[in-house]
């Protein structure tokens, strides 16, 4: 009799990555590369992905973007204007709805999803710095946006998610005059957290770093192609 | 025989409210007022309890504070140097850590927690929009902090949050001069989710609005032991 050991699940998150991993494979057979973006409420997701768009990364690749919100399409709606294919993802299902985006709601929103038109879509995950990067969905990369409004302390308070990150966009840097903020000590919170994380200086709203912003995405589409 | 009618348990959250039911028998017991304060990360609630600490309140009333983090006790050292009685709670014990207080943290933190010795008890919630409404710790009253940084269209996408406050404090207005934000829009998404809610104007780093703060954090417990 033939006989096979299975190993019981040792992870509540098993399932989740099981998920992923499906995910992943449907994104590599369309060629997809797929960025999973990450903030605290406010940072500027949307507004560095409108940035982007309005720099003309659309013209060099393909992007769409799935929205992650746990109610309402406000930045799904900021962004269609842009002429870019979102699809708009709710997790407010249950009592205060959840507090992140997971594998299976991730791959609930795919067959919305033109993969096949895609270089390079952006999941913009729910604003939390804590369970949305306990959780995979399928990405090639994890990146995040940290506003300099948000004081230094926050690679110290939320360590999960910034060294879950290959990139962290430092943004709002237009507003570093009128706060006390100090940006070394920052960096240095986060290098003790991820040394490896690509660090931008941005302002979505004045521009400044926004050019370096676009190059990160399509490189990153590059590298993933480059690696496939 | 004698039998007796057991309702099955209805909701995911009802093991959650007896215990904060227990915590609120304590706090009653002790005649204790618990303000459970929540916010987005980086909105500035340590900051606007520093303010509060700073303009006297603690001379007023025996304030004490439980603060909740994922890692590290940043905000509670912050605090310990004002004179007050500060208890840390660190929620990382998972993965990630958990992203929001429950009734029974909250309850495991008691112990530390110089009841008899308070008449306010403020517990600082983990940053986060989400999951610390859907919470109840035995709490008499939910605030919270919008930093006027975050955007407009916060009450809309976190409407829970928004709802189960009865104040919104908008902080950092000092920034409003250098930031395209519509202070109307705001309150009037606000209103659209909780008419009810009281809304004071402060920065906490300007002063502007702080001896409203500290009104509302006296008056607080007045109209507690009023109702006692």
């Amino acid at each position: 009799m033939h006989r096979t050991k299975v190993r019981v699940v040792e992870d509540a998150l098993d399932a989740n990555n099981t998920i992923a991993r499906a995910n992943r494979d449907d994104f590599d057979r369309e060629g997809v590369t797929v960025v999973n973006l990450m903030s605290a409420p406010g940072a500027g997701k949307t507004s560095l992905l409108e940035a982007a768009f309005r720099a003309g990364v659309a013209d060099e690749l393909r992007v769409g973007v799935l929205e992650g919100d746990v109610q309402g399409s406000f930045d799904a709606d900021r962004l269609a204007h842009l002429h870019v294919p979102v699809t708009q993802l709710n997790t407010g299902g249950g009592f205060g709805g959840e507090c992140h985006l997971d594998a299976n709601m991730v791959r609930s929103a795919l067959p919305e999803v033109p993969l096949a038109d895609l270089d390079l879509l952006v999941i913009e995950n729910v604003g939390n710095l804590v369970c949305p990067a306990e959780f995979r969905v399928g990405e090639d990369v994890k990146a995040m946006v940290c506003s300099v409004t948000e004081g230094e302390d926050k690679p110290l308070k939320y360590p999960l998610m910034f060294r879950s990150c290959e990139l962290v966009v430092i943004n709002k840097i237009d507003l570093l005059p009128h706060l006390d903020y100090d940006l070394e000590a920052f960096q240095a919170n986060l290098e003790r957290v991820n040394p490896d994380a690509r660090q931008l200086l941005v302002s979505a709203r004045g521009g400044e770093g926004v050019e370096e912003w676009c190059r990160w995405l399509t490189g990153t589409v590059e590298r993933a192609a480059a690696a496939a």
